[in-house]
C-alpha cells in the first residue's frame, strides 16, 4: 500500500525528478530518424556542452553511469596501460576494480576516504613515473560514498606541474548540475556523468565529454569496443542522430531538464547546493555527529555522509526512518557499510524538503535510540533563515 | 520562472493531488455514454457512499463546492423559508448570503469565529421556533477560515432535543475526507462537499449527498432549477451514467483517490490528520501565538489558523514565505484578514513534509521580523517522534 | 481488458484530448490565489476572447455545457419572459425545455432536424413581435444531434431586418474553435461554450461570452442566481482571479489548448474542419446512406449524422463497431434515436484517424448487415489526397 | 509547430507506447536499494520469463538492443571463435559486422534479403565443421529490414540434425512480444531483445534471455567485459535488484507492459499481429506492389517492407506521407536504401489504426506520382471485415 504523501526521497541519487521532467518523458515516442528528432538531438547535444562548460562533444549512451565509465577506459587506453587512480571512496575503488577487468592496470595513488584527492600524493606519483607509462589520471570529482568532492583544478595544476602527459578522467556522475564543472577551463580530457543526479532525470542515460587529446586516442588506442565506441557516435551527432536507437523518452526529459538548469542559472545551481549542504553540515554538527568527510575544503554539495556512534547501525537507523518516516536515505558502501548513512540534498531540491528531511533524521535517532544532541534541526533552520534574507536564493 | 524543488501547498485546499491521481485525470477521455463509463460511474458512486458512509444518495456536480451549496438549497428550500444558521466564520456566513440570494432567509442562531457550532444555542433557538418555520439548520462542519470543526452529532442532538423537524444540512467541503462524517448513524438530511481537499483531486467536483428526508422535500419544494436539478441525476446515476456530460476526467482521478482513502482505512486517514493538527497546534503554542480556534474540542484535524502578533500583517508574512521558501499558506478571510494565517495539513500529506512546512513558518517569522518563541520545529519534531513510536501510523 | 491500440473516440465530442493538453491538466495543483494563478487566470481570459473573436467579456465556470446555458439566461431574462427559439435538433429542444423549467417562455420560431435555421422565418417572428415581449432569441449554432450548423450572421441580420432589440444568444457548445464564430462581428450579446469539443479539453468547463448589451440586461434583469451571476465573476476576473475556486487543472490545460489552437490558426483550424467532414460527406454519398441534414449550406464541419437504412437499428451498428473496432460513434437522439449515428470529426483530429474512422463504419455496415454501397473510403480517400497536394493544410 | 491530431508512427519500431505505459514509466523515481524496488524487480524479472518462455534467466540492461548483442556475444564467445551468421538483412549483417569487431571470425552460412534463413543452408555448413570451430550460430528471428521471420525451431533441428554443439543465439529485438518466441521447447541458448518494439515501451531497455549452457560457457569464456557480465547481474537479480542503477522508469513501464500483454494473453496478440499482417500484405498486393519478402512461410508478423517501383525514390515517397499526412514509415536500410519502405503493424496497434496506415499509404502514392492499382485499402478492409465477424479478436 502507498504511504500518504509524499515520499521524501534522499539519497544521493537518484534524485527527485521534477514534474515537468517526468511529463516530458511521457511523451508519446518519435521516430529517431525523422527530422523533429533531428532538431531535438542537435539542440539536447548543443546545450549539453553548456552544462560540462565544453566546446567538444559530448556522448550520450543509453545505459547507466557504470556504462560510461567502461565507455572512457574503452575508448582511449589499451590493455596493459597503467591509470593512476586514488580511492577516495567506494566509487573510486569501483573505477580501479572496473580498469583491472577491462586488462588495464590500476596504481592506486593514495587512499583516503575522508577527503578529496590531495593533489600533491598525484603529483609525487607522476613525477616518479618518468617514463610515462601512467596513461590516465582517474579521479571522481563527487565521491558519492563518502561526500567528499575533490578540487578537480588542483589535479590538474598537480599533472601539469609534474609535466606529466596523462589523460586526466574524471567521474562526475553525482557531480555534474551540482557542483561546477568547467572541462574546457581544467583542461579534463574525459568526463564520466549520469542522469539520475544534478541532471534531475530518471536513471537510464550516461555520458562522455571527450576533449581533444582524448579523441586523439581514440583513434589509435583503445580496447575492442562497439556499443560504447565514440567514432560513431560522433559522426551521427553531427546531424543531431545516434547509431543505433537512442532512450527517446528520456532525451525529452533531458531536453527539459537542461532548460530548467539554465533557466536558473548554473551558478545560481551550484550556490543553492551549497548552502542547502552548509544547512546540512550544521545540523550534523549540532547532533554531536561526525562528517564522513574530514576535510572541509572537500565537503560536497550533493550529500552529506554521516557516522553513526559507535555500536549503532547505520541501517537500523536507515530502516527506522524508512518505515516511521517514509525517507529513503543512502546507506554505507563497503569499508563503511553500516556505519554511515547519507543524506542527498542535490537535484530539485529546496529548504523546506531539506528542513524536511533533517527532521526525519532527527526523529529517526530519537525512535532508534541513537545517541545525539538535539539542536540540529534547529540549527539548520537558523542558517537558512539567515541567509534566505539575503536574497541569494 | 519554475522555482528550483517542490512547491509547499499548505494551503487549506485545494490540497495536494498525488501523483497517481494526477495521472488517473490524464488519461484519454472516453464516451460518457460507453459501458465502459457506466462502468466506472457504477463504480464511483458506489464507493463514495462508503465516503459518506451513508446508503443513500450521493450526487456528483461539475462544479465548484459553491455550486453544490446551491444545489443543497435549490432543490430543498422554497423562497421566503427561514433557515437558521451559525457564524463560525467565513464559510458559514457566505452560505447566509447565498440563502439571501436564493430568497430564503437566513436566521442566524450564533456567531463565533473562534470555535464549532454552540449546540445549546441551536437548541434553544429551535424550540423558540414553535411554529416550525425553520426549515433547515446549515451548519459548517470544518469551518475552512478559522480551524474550528463543528461536532455534528451534537448538533443532530441538539435538534432531536428540541423536537425541531427542520432538516440538518451539512457543509463538509473542508471535512470530508479528513475528518469523520457519518452521514446516516448522525442523521443528516444533506452534506456538501469538494473534491480539492480530503478527496485530494483537483477543483471541478462538487456533491450533495441526500438523504430520504431531503430528497422528499426535493419533490414538491424547491427553488427554480435545472442544473442543480437531484431528481434526473438521480434517476441517471441508477445505472452509472449522468444526464448532461459529466467532468470525465476528474471522475477518473475520484476513483483513484476513493481507492487510496480505503486503502489507507478511513480510521487511519483521520489519526493521520488528527495527529499532524496536534503537532501544528503544539508548534504554534511553543511560537507563542494564538490559534484562532480557542475551543480545544473544535480543534481542526484540516488546518490551523495562527493570529499574528498584534501590528503585524498576516499577509507581509505569507509573501515573505512565498518568496523565501517557495510555500503558500492560506490568507486569514473577511474579518479575519490580514490577522491570521492558515496552515493547510489535509489530504495527502505526512509528517516530513508538515515538518517542513512548520520550518517555513519558523523561518518565515525570523525573516519577516514577526515576534516569536524558537522552538515550534522542535516541539513538534518531539511529538511525532513520540507518536510515531507506537506504531499508530 | 483494455484492448490492444488507441480506441476511436468519435463522438461529436468529448473529441480526443491532445496529449500536451492532457500532460498540462495532470500538472500539480496551484494556490488559486496566488499571484502565478493571477498571471494564469489573466492569460487565458485574454487568449479566451481570441477564440471568441470578441473584446468583451468571457465568463469560465467549472460546469458541463447545460450550466453554461442556464447562465446566459439567469443571467440576462426573468420569469416570464419569451425567448424565440428554433428546433434544429434536440439540443435546440433542450434549451427550449431549459427556458420552462426556469419560468421564462419559449416561442418556437420553426422546427426542422434536418437543417439549420432559417432566418426568414425568424425575421417573420420578430416582425409579429410588435410589442418587443421576445427578449432573446435563441440558436444553436452547430447542432450536435444533426450535423446542421446554422448561419449566425443571417440570423443577426434578420433581427436587424426586423428591427427587433432582442438579444442574440448563440449555443456554440460544439461550433467554438472548429466553425468559424465571430462574436463581436456578428453583433451575438452571449455565446454558450464548453470545453470538450473544439477547444480539445475533457468536459469540466463551460464559458458564457457576454457582449455590452446582456451586460447591461443582467445588471436589471435576471432569474435568482448566484452561481453563474455575471457580476462577481467578472469583477474578480479583472485581476485574473475567480470568485469560488475555479478548476485550476482544467484551466493548465485549457491555457494549453488556446495556444495550440493560436499556434495553427483559427483559420486552419476551420479549413482542416471543413475538409474532413467533406471527405466524410464524400463516403457517406458513396455508401448510398443519406446525411440527416439535407441543406448543404448548413453541413456541419464538426459531425456528420447518417441515417440508416429503414428497418436497420442505429445502435445495433454502433455496437458492432465497438466490440469489433474498438470505436465509439454518436447515437441518434431523441426523435432520431435508433435511426441515425454520428459520426464526430472535430478537435484534435487529422486524415488519417479520419480514414481509420470511415473504414471502421465502412467495416461495420458489413458485419452489422447494413445495406451499403462499397467505395465509401475510397472515394474519402480520392478526395483527401486530392487536396493534400493543394498543401492547404 | 506540432501538427493537429495523432502522429502515426508506423515504423517497425519504435512501436506507439500505450498511455498507460506512459503513465507507468512518469512515475516519480524511487530507491533501488528499497524493499519495494526489490519487490517490483522481482516481479519484473519472473513475468519477464513468460515472455520468453523460459524457466531460466532473463538479464535487463538499460541500453539499446545494440547493447544487448553485444552482451550475448561477450559473455559467451572468445576472441578468434568462429560464429556461423546467415544475412537475412541490414540487422543480420550487422551482428556479423559486431563480431568482427570483437576479435570474433563471422562465418556467413547463406544470404538472402528476400526470406527467412534457410535451415536446409544452416545444416549443410554446420556438417562441415567437423571440428565443431563454430561454437555459436546466429539468427535474426525478425528481420526488421526485409520483414522475413525465420522459423526458429526448424534452426534448432537443423543443429541436432546436424549434431552440432554450437550455441543457438537470436537476435529477437523486433520478435519478442509480436511473433511466437519459445526458448525453452526451441532450445534457444541466447535470446536478445529490446524494450521498443513488441513490448510496447520507450526505448532504452534490452534484453538477455540466458539458457544453461550459455550461462556455463559463460564462466570460462568470453570477452573482457564489465558493463555487460552476466554473473554479477544474475546475482543480484536473486532478490529483484540489480548491480548498478537500474533505468527504474522504463522499468515501471516494463511492469505494466507486461501486465497488458499477459492480460491480452500472449496467443491473441500473436493472433492480432498475424491478422494486421495479412490485411497489409492483402493491401500491397492489390497496390500492385511487391513485398520484400518473397517466402510466405516467412511472411513477418511485425512488419511489411514494400519495394518501390523501379524507378521511384522510396524516401521521396516518405517523406510526402510524413508532411501530408503526418505519418512515419519506415525507411530501406542499406542495400534497399530508397528502394524499401516499410510499414510497421506492431505493437499497441489495432484495425481501425491499421486501416489509417495504409489509406495513408494509398493517398501517398496518389500524391507522390508512385505508379499503383487501387484498392489496397478496400482489399484489407475487407479482410478484417470478414475476420473480425468470426471473433477472432
Amino acid at each position: 500500500m502507498k504511504k500518504a504523501g509524499r515520499h521524501f526521497l534522499q539519497i544521493p541519487g537518484p534524485s527527485p525528478v521534477p514534474e515537468a521532467v517526468l511529463a516530458a518523458t511521457a511523451q508519446q515516442v518519435i521516430d529517431h530518424r525523422s527530422p523533429e528528432f533531428g532538431a531535438l538531438g542537435t539542440r539536447v547535444l548543443g546545450n549539453l556542452k553548456k552544462i560540462f562548460k565544453t566546446e567538444h562533444h559530448v556522448v550520450i549512451y543509453p545505459s547507466s553511469g557504470t556504462g560510461a565509465w567502461e565507455a572512457a577506459m574503452c575508448n582511449t587506453l589499451s590493455p596493459g596501460d597503467k591509470v593512476l587512480t586514488y580511492e577516495t571512496g567506494h566509487f573510486a575503488s569501483l573505477w580501479a576494480k572496473l580498469a583491472n577487468r577491462l586488462g588495464l592496470v590500476p596504481v592506486m595513488a593514495g587512499e583516503n576516504w575522508r577527503a578529496g584527492a590531495d593533489p600533491d600524493i598525484i603529483e609525487a606519483q607522476l613525477r616518479k613515473d618518468t617514463g610515462h607509462e601512467i596513461k590516465a589520471v582517474c579521479v571522481v570529482h563527487n565521491e558519492t560514498s563518502t561526500g567528499a568532492t575533490t578540487r578537480l583544478k588542483e589535479v590538474r595544476d598537480a599533472m601539469d606541474a609534474a609535466g606529466h602527459p596523462a589523460l586526466l578522467m574524471v567521474d562526475s556522475i553525482s557531480g555534474l548540475g551540482s557542483a561546477d564543472l568547467r572541462m574546457d577551463e581544467w583542461e579534463i580530457d574525459v568526463v564520466v556523468a549520469g542522469s539520475q543526479k544534478g541532471l534531475m532525470l530518471p536513471p537510464g542515460l550516461s555520458f562522455n565529454a571527450v576533449g581533444p587529446k582524448a579523441l586523439d586516442y581514440s583513434k589509435s588506442a583503445g580496447i575492442r569496443r562497439s556499443y560504447w565506441d565514440w567514432s560513431e557516435m560522433i559522426a551521427f551527432n553531427r546531424t543531431g542522430y545516434f547509431p543505433y536507437t537512442p532512450a527517446t523518452n528520456l532525451l525529452f526529459g533531458l531536453d527539459k531538464a537542461i532548460d530548467m538548469l539554465l533557466d536558473e542559472g548554473l551558478d545560481s545551481v551550484f550556490a543553492r547546493h551549497e548552502r542547502l549542504a552548509e544547512a546540512t553540515r550544521l545540523a550534523v554538527q549540532a547532533w554531536g555527529l561526525e562528517n564522513q568527510c574530514q576535510s572541509p575544503k572537500h565537503f560536497s554539495p550533493v550529500l552529506t555522509a554521516v557516522l553513526m556512534p559507535e555500536g549503532h547501525s547505520a541501517d537500523a537507523f536507515r530502516r527506522t526512518v524508512l518505515e516511521n518516516f517514509d525517507m529513503s536515505l543512502g546507506s554505507g558502501l563497503s569499508k563503511v557499510a553500516d556505519k554511515v548513512f547519507r543524506i542527498g540534498h542535490l537535484g530539485d531540491i529546496n529548504e523546506l524538503t531539506l528542513m524536511g528531511t533533517l527532521a526525519g533524521c532527527e526523529m529517526g535517532f530519537e525512535l532508534a535510540g541513537v545517541p545525539y544532541q538535539r539542536g540540529g534541526v534547529d540549527t539548520a533552520m537558523r542558517y537558512l533563515a539567515q541567509t534566505g534574507a539575503s536574497g541569494q536564493h
